[in-house]
């Protein structure tokens, strides 16, 4: 898989704009060379082709006999650096035009701009790492609570990939002995043993039979679980949604340059991201109740696992009635919290006499009254237990990458084939065909099988300098 | 100067957000046994403890044995840093959640988070450099044009510090011989020779002058040439600063997270930086002008140093001629450009008679319409040159900061006063004092005279990791 990259890159690896201080990084066969033709050195004798790896020196990027900024400058000498190639990293002062000035010299030294990601498509081309690795690179960067990040970490050391490895390098020793059997075809001999291919293949649908699965929990810890919060339009879903909001423990901050475009509003409670979506209100007009409102709840409610139903108890019996009989159709196969609002307003009776008549709807209760803030714990806490995601250990292999998933599932589909065609004593030849599907996926998934499409589909969408 | 600092400080030093990586700079007696306790290098038997100073190690951020990120880190023993501190930098993977559990981490060994510039305080207080060099490296991370990265740079390297040092130095040495002269009062000699003493308070008035002198152009290349555009509400004053705008050649682009709270329009021409001041349209009101705003206009022409005066050719001659006596009155000091808009709707000698009816006016000239956007260049051509900036070489010596021409100023009136008084025969204790306060104003301005309330003043504008 190893590619020989004649160019040299550059770019700004930390976060755009103004900073203390900045990092240009420069990778390629040049690197070393081109960063030499605009560096001197503070003390004398020194040069940067002298310099050894792993080592930091202090002096001056010139552009001719004029100064651009001091700065340090470390060296890495392939193959030991994050590219595997030479990289050299300069450490300037983090305006952006001494920025821009740096890397106008470098691209007048022969440097490109690097693309996005394209330091760790290097390093995955040059076998540092495979692509599930690479991938999680991007997912490290992007992490912004303690859930994405352990899953990023604990894929960036190889996760799963060990494992898929071994069992592509099995399936393929017995997809060559069956191809050799195809080979002697007339002589109707078996080389490769039937029963053991039986108990690999088997092995490998539990593995990745288990691995598809946990891209439940996976998909719900990097993208958070999708809350819709549904019900008329003076219920309370605003002063709901803030209430949460404000009461957050750790607000996911900062995600500007990461691979999410959309900001939608999100809460972060025990590590698990709760991403809310936006509702317009049921609207009621003179006690009929408007379709295009409900139609939009629908909508709304199809994207979400988990949702949050607000009813003003002060609402008329019918109302309630008539839209628990429009939404709770809608509800399966969702958890549900109803969130009964304006209980200050009526009595203990009136409450419950109004809870009643929602009894048959499966669901979570929670009573609050915008004047009492104080069950907002609580509901946090049914949140928590409604999102129903195991804790997740450092050792814990999940699969987050809607890429694997789909190759997993696919991988799956293969290998179930390659075991019912035993059964059903098929010839080896599909049988043979059925094994290179499955490990083409499975190759697909740590890169070993890739292409430029696949390969500029997951790099575009890292930051550049990475 | 040099002081003890008990503590150990910890920040990002990278601009905020996420970006591929990020630098986490740790200083002061603990940063090493800090980041030892939380690291572990990749390769076995290596410790932070004992690795080499300008050396990098790759390995583990780890909290007990949970792993935090994969990161290098830098050391750097004092005094061969930049505070002259213990120094150690992480470069982490530039999620904010990482630099933040990273940040948690060593504030739970006992760092402290640093406050905006401390590094470079501690610097400055270790003696790495003087106040001007701390005050020119916020102006280097600060800069955004061609302009202002010299003048940062030049001062940061030393500057006017130097020859500061030398003539304060002489000066103290008469101060103490004059004071000697005070304890021998009764005996009447003369320890300091005074032909010399008068040479060297000349020598210093040039040096000190020239320097304060240089403030117009040092503010104007690092503040910009404030230029007000006035006009008929209809002159067309929009169209030409959007002209202007489109048209820049180098935008000044981000200054987020430096030391301007307020972004006006700016735009960069020949390195020069010219900041447009929003002027609300003299309004005409069946005929007569607009008493409010004339009024306003005025105020912002007194901001401004360069004035672009939009006249609509198709307005009636009276009310060319009202205005005219209304703000030429109020030009005087200023660089005027007189705009002649929307030629196009007139003949040639419309035009000209028109325009003559600003002869007396004394300004450049220029006739644009709003259909012919060819006359920009010629525009920006009577900017640059109205603006009337020197060509700053590497090794002019330039005062661009305002605390620094005040102290001069001082330093100024000061050293005039020792001449006077050597002039008109003044006693050595008079003279013994204004040489005292010479010596105090050039000494604030290198740090040799600061307190807490300065120091306080000038840190406080820097980025917090600087």
């Amino acid at each position: 898989m190893s590619t020989i990259h004649q160019d040299t890159i550059c770019a700004v690896s930390t976060a755009p704009g103004t900073g203390g201080v900045a990092i240009i990084r420069v990778s390629g066969p040049d690197a070393i060379q081109s960063v030499h033709a605009i560096y001197a050195p503070m003390k004398s004798g020194k040069s940067l082709l002298t310099q050894k790896a792993y080592t930091i020196t202090f002096g001056n990027i010139v552009c001719g006999d004029q100064l651009v900024d001091e700065v340090l400058v470390s060296l890495f000498r392939e193959p030991h650096s994050f590219t595997g190639e030479d990289t050299v990293e300069i450490t300037c002062h983090g305006s952006v035009f001494i920025q821009q000035q740096i890397l106008e010299l470098l691209i007048k030294q022969g440097c490109r701009s690097a693309l996005p990601g394209e330091f760790t498509q290097r390093a995955f081309l040059n076998g540092k790492m495979d692509l599930s690795q690479a991938e999680a690179v991007a997912d490290l960067i992007a992490s912004t609570s303690a859930g994405t990040h352990k899953l990023a970490l604990s894929q960036m050391r190889g996760g799963f990939s060990n494992e898929l490895y071994k069992l592509r390098t099995q399936l393929l020793d017995f997809a060559s002995l069956i191809e050799l059997e195809l080979d002697f075809s007339e002589e109707d001999v078996e080389f490769a043993d039937r029963s053991n291919l039986y108990n690999l293949a088997d092995t490998i649908k539990k593995v990745i039979g288990g691995l598809a699965d946990s891209f439940r929990v996976g998909n719900a810890i990097k993208n958070g679980i999708p809350v819709a919060i549904i019900g008329e339009t003076n219920a309370g879903k605003s002063t709901l949604l803030n209430l949460l909001l404000n009461e957050e423990k750790a607000i996911v901050s900062d995600i500007h340059g990461t691979t999410r475009d959309v900001i939608e509003d999100t809460i972060n409670l025990n590590g698990i991201t709760f991403r809310f979506i936006d509702t317009a209100g049921i609207r009621e007009t003179s006690d009929t109740i408007e379709s295009l409102g409900i139609e939009r709840t629908y909508q709304k409610m199809e994207q979400a696992t988990l949702v949050l139903w607000v009813i003003d108890l002060t609402s008329p019996d019918a109302l309630i009635e008539t839209l628990a009989h429009l939404i709770e159709p809608k509800l399966s196969g969702k958890k549900v919290i109803l969130v009964f609002n304006k209980a200050d307003l009526l009595t203990p009776q009136e409450v419950a006499a109004k809870q009643s008549l929602l009894d048959k709807v499966q669901a979570e209760k929670i009573t609050i009254s915008a004047k009492f803030k104080n069950n907002t714990d609580r509901l946090q806490t049914k949140l928590v237990e409604a999102a129903n995601l195991p804790e997740v250990g450092q050792n814990d292999v999940i699969v987050t990458n809607i890429r694997h998933y789909e190759a997993l599932t696919r991988a799956l589909e293969a290998i179930q084939r390659v075991i019912s065609g035993m059964d059903n004593g098929i010839s080896s030849d599909f049988l043979a065909q059925d094994i290179r599907e499955c490990m083409h996926y499975l190759g697909e998934i740590t890169g070993q099988i890739s292409n430029d499409e696949i390969l500029g589909n997951i790099f575009a969408k890292f930051c550049i300098g990475k």
